[in-house]
């Protein structure tokens, strides 16, 4: 059911963006913004906006500006991510900056993040509702810069405690998706109180969608991750589970190792098993969504209340 | 005089921005964001916009935070122009990627960006004015990304027309400065058609700033510009000065010639000072700032309105 929801939502937000940011001069430009844009993905973030906005009694369809807007800011950070990490492929399509080069990248990036505040300010409600929107936005685009920022530091770090690798997370993945479902309340015109427990549900769940991320992958199949199992692990990434590994002083001789074999990375992950370094972040995950989802105590019962508990249970059970 | 003027708002805006945007957790974004806005510059925008507000009867006091977002939008501009043309300097200091690498200045650049907006957002006039004038900055920013587009697919071409110039320098160059004199009006509650006004008086002065400032990079001192005597030559741009040239066949040897010789720069500027190229780069710079002075007709007269018709002149005649 939760499936098939998404789908339409994520339709309509796709329609939406083709009429929001048409291909225009200089075309070239526009066609590296709309790049990833167009390959998809799950617009779980402008979905969770347009169902905030329901539980609280708004009208969705007056807020899909305000969606797209967020979907632009996700892809944006994406573009921009790539080149940072040189990654070659992203959504089963070639990544922006392997096409356009990084200049490309970078204008293409630069220019999904202005388009959304565009977009967002022509949202049809109220001036003060709108700006107190583009405040949240403007924040969380700042905190984003910092989480990646902290990301970037990990990498050249020895140790990183499981507590700063929350604040990463909270900052990189958790705020958008605060953002996402709190601008639905906002601009329903929504009391403060219910936007803050719906900021504080979007940003907790989002947080338990990033460790379920690190946790597909090292255990979904390469054919479903669409890239090689175990990446983030050769890579040296300080994920929640190396950090456990890591803390009880579990031998993993494949980390950082960018030529581990397909066997060494299944060997690790038994390994990874039995330390209980897997399960400790399937556990942190589930905690997060179900305190994110008491978060949502501030709302009354009704079929999008339930539609975004369903949400928060398939962001950390999705299989990709 | 207007020297006097300008260092004064210099000042205030320089101030403003260290209480605005002050070096926090985690620091080294921070201080990567600020590297270059802290090396100073003339801060010719933000002063617009407050030369602007008091030209129309507004207190430029309360708008000095929109000012310093102005100036912010700038320097991100420029951190990521320098990525783009590996310029390794910059206002007398290394460049941002050259210190911090390339991650570390698009995340700076980014977030001067959303800094910019949250500032903006903190302007203590009624939200319709503040959202007037985001909207005002979200559409400028979607501009200058098309300008930088199109300036750097015109490296790549074999000819440029004027007309192609001049949209390129008034979408890279004009806009902020046409977004800074109109915000000023805005936030101050000016009618339409006095903003409208000042967006063109900016936009048009911004312009002749520009072709000014390609001028210069052939006829100013080295110890003035900074950097090599005409850069802008060798490394092929297609400057106003080289359109007239290519136009009028004029033999341009060095152009593109990364190697050429101080010798061989001061034989070409010769050769287009003979030409007409340099001076026909003057008059049309001159004309702009006559059309974009002539644009302030919808002000009455006032100390704040002369001084922003000699700020216009200043922009052709400055040393540097």
């Amino acid at each position: 059911m939760i499936d098939e929801e998404l789908t339409g939502r994520a339709e309509t937000i796709s329609k939406a963006i083709e009429d929001l940011m048409p291909i225009v001069h200089p075309t070239g430009l526009y066609q590296a913004s709309r790049h990833l844009v167009d390959a998809g993905g799950k617009r779980l973030r402008p979905s969770m906006l347009l169902i905030a906005a329901e539980a609280v009694g708004g009208d969705p369809l007056a807020l899909v500006s305000a969606a797209v807007s967020i979907e632009l800011i996700h892809n944006f950070t994406l573009i921009h991510d790539d080149i940072m990490d040189n990654a070659n492929i992203r959504r089963g399509r070639q990544s922006v900056h392997k096409i356009w080069g990084d200049s490309g990248a970078i204008l293409a990036g630069d220019t999904l993040y202005s388009k959304a505040f565009q977009i967002l300010g022509r949202t049809p409600v109220e001036p003060r509702l709108i700006l107190e929107s583009m405040n949240i936005l403007s924040q969380t685009c700042t905190a984003i810069c910092e989480g990646q920022w902290l990301d970037l530091e990990f990498e050249n770090r020895f140790r990183v405690s499981e507590d700063e690798y929350m604040e990463m997370i909270e900052k990189k993945t958790g705020v958008l998706y605060g953002a996402s479902a709190c601008m639905g309340a906002t601009l329903s015109g929504a009391p403060d109180e219910v936007a803050k427990g719906l900021d504080e549900f979007g940003k907790l769940t989002g947080m338990g969608f990033q460790i379920h991320d690190d946790v597909l992958d090292l255990t979904a199949p390469e054919k479903v991750l669409g890239k090689r199992r175990g990446g983030d692990l050769v890579e040296g990434k300080k994920t929640l589970i190396m950090i456990h590994a890591l803390e009880h002083s579990v031998e993993v001789d494949v980390f950082g190792k960018k030529d581990a074999t397909p066997q060494e990375i299944e060997r690790t992950l038994s390994i990874l098993e039995r330390s209980g370094s897997i399960e400790y972040a399937r556990s942190r995950a589930a905690n997060l969504v179900n305190r994110g989802k008491s978060a949502l105590d501030v709302l009354s019962d009704s079929p999008a209340k339930r539609l975004l508990l369903e949400l928060a249970d398939y962001m950390i059970k999705r299989g990709y």
